[in-house]
C-alpha cells in the first residue's frame, strides 16, 4: 500500500512474535520467522531496545518486549536521567550567557489541576551574588519560558493546563486559552520561549525545548534574569542570548537521540 | 546513532504523544510537536493505523492509540477475518490443484498442551466426490503441513508444542524435538511444508505460509489428498502443486498487507 513505512510495519510485527514468546527469541529467529535478513531485523531490534520497546537479556542475548510498552505515556526518561544529561551543558550555558540556568520537565499536577514545571536542575548566575537552589521547586508551566516551550511541544498538556485555568500571577502572565495558543504557536514557529514578567516582576527568561529521539520534547532549558540583560529596549529577546540556549537544547538532544545508558 | 532505524523512533514519538492525550490529537499538532513535516507525520500516522497501534476518530479526524497495543500477542486478525481474506484464493487453488484447501491458525490449547491448528476454511476437492466440511476442526499442529508451516515461523508457538509433547497419529508422525526443529529448518528454507502419512496414513498435505504486515505470519494455506496425487513415486512434492500453494500464499499475503477493511 502506498504512504505506508515498511520499517514501522516490520517492527509491529517483531513486537507481535516477542509478545508471542517473552524473552526468547534470537536475531536469527525473529529474522526467519519475518523473512528478513539478519542484519535488517538487528537493525529493528537495536532501535526497539533503544526506545525501549524491547529489551534483550545481557544472559542469554535473547529479546523480549521492552517495558516502555506497558508505560506509554511516560517520555521514556525520569527527571534524575535528564538531569544527569544536562549537567555539563547547563554549566556551559551559564558560562556562555552569563546568567542562571534551568532546566525543566513537565509533571502530572494535582488532581483537577494541569500539568506542573518541575525544574529538574538549577545552575547559579556565574558570578558572586547571593542566589538559593530552586532544583527541586515547582513552577506555573504556562508562565515561565521553560513551561511555554513544553507545553508548545505537548498539545495534550497544554490542553489540560487550560482546562484546569491560568492562574495570573503578575500583569503579564498569558492567561486566557486565544493568548497562551498564540504563544505557543509562535513559540514553535520560532523554536524557543521569551516570557517577560509573565511569573515575577522584573524578570524574563528565555528557553529552548529539550528533544529525545524521534524528535519527542523532554524537557526545556533556559536562562532566566532581569529583563533589562535578557532584552532589548523594545523587550525582544537579545539574539545572542537565544543563540547560545538554543544551541545548548540541540546539544543536549543530539546527546539524549544517542546510544542510552 | 548509526544503525537506528528513524521511521520507527518518530513512531515510538508518535505513539508516547498520543499516550499522552488520548483521542485528542491532529495530525498537524504531531507533525509541530515533533518538528516533521506534517506529510511525514501523515505516513507514520497512516502505518500506525494500518497496523492497528494508533486509531482515527472518524467524526474528529483525531488520534489515539489503537487496540493491538494492547494485546500485541494477537496478531491483529482474526479468524473470521483471516477466512475472509482467503475465500477467493482457497477456491481459485482448489480448482488449479483439483485437490481440497484448508486455511489454518493457530490458536492457545487446552492449559498444559500447546498451540493447536484451527482449520477456519475448508474448499471441497472440485470433484462429485462425497467430502464432509472440516471448518472449525482443530488439528495437530506437528503433525500436519498447515501446523508445519505455522509452527516454522512463530517460534514461541513451536517451543510451547514442543514442551506439551509430541503425540504420535501414524508411524510417520514427527514425535522428537530433533526431528520437529529440522523440519521447521527445512520448511523455512523452502518456505513450505510437505507433510506425508503424518496425520493420517495414505494423506500428504503442502502448505504456504499466509504473511500479514511486516512479513508476520499469520496463517497457512494448503491442499491435502491422497500421497498418490500430491508426490511422486520419491514421495516428492509435485513441483506444479507445489507452485500453486506457494502462489496462493503470496496472494493472500499481498491482500492482507493491503489496505484494512
Amino acid at each position: 500500500m502506498p504512504g505506508l513505512i515498511q520499517s514501522i510495519e516490520r517492527s509491529s510485527a517483531v513486537l507481535r512474535l516477542l509478545a508471542d514468546g517473552p524473552g526468547r527469541l534470537r536475531v536469527k529467529q525473529i529474522a526467519d520467522a519475518l523473512d528478513l535478513p539478519k542484519s535488517t531485523a538487528q537493525s529493528i531490534l537495536r532501535t526497539l531496545t533503544h526506545i525501549g520497546f524491547a529489551e534483550q537479556d545481557p544472559r542469554t542475548a535473547r529479546y523480549r518486549l521492552g517495558r516502555a510498552l506497558l508505560d506509554l505515556s511516560s517520555t521514556g526518561l525520569d527527571a534524575n536521567e535528564l538531569r544527569a544529561h544536562t549537567l555539563n551543558w547547563a554549566d556551559a550555558l551559564a558560562s556562555r550567557s552569563g546568567e542562571e540556568v534551568y532546566v525543566g520537565a513537565l509533571r502530572a499536577g494535582p488532581a483537577g489541576q494541569g500539568p506542573e514545571l518541575l525544574v529538574v536542575h538549577h545552575v547559579f548566575r556565574p558570578d558572586d551574588s547571593a542566589q538559593s537552589m530552586n532544583t527541586g521547586r515547582v513552577l506555573p508551566a504556562h508562565a515561565t519560558a521553560l513551561g511555554q516551550v513544553l507545553l508548545a511541544y505537548r498539545v495534550a498538556a497544554a490542553e489540560d493546563v487550560l482546562a484546569a485555568g491560568l492562574m495570573a500571577y503578575t500583569r503579564g502572565t498569558v492567561t486566557t486559552r486565544q493568548a497562551l495558543t498564540r504563544t505557543l504557536a509562535a513559540t514553535r514557529a520560532q523554536g524557543w520561549a521569551l516570557s517577560v514578567e509573565e511569573w515575577q516582576a522584573g524578570r524574563a527568561g528565555i528557553a529552548a525545548p529539550v528533544r529525545t529521539f524521534g524528535g519527542l520534547v523532554v524537557g526545556a532549558i533556559g536562562i532566566s534574569g532581569p529583563v533589562e540583560r535578557l532584552c532589548d529596549t523594545r523587550r525582544q529577546a537579545r539574539p545572542a542570548l537565544v543563540e547560545h540556549v538554543v544551541a545548548a537544547g540541540r546539544a543536549i538532544s543530539r546527546d539524549l537521540s544517542g546510544p542510552q545508558p
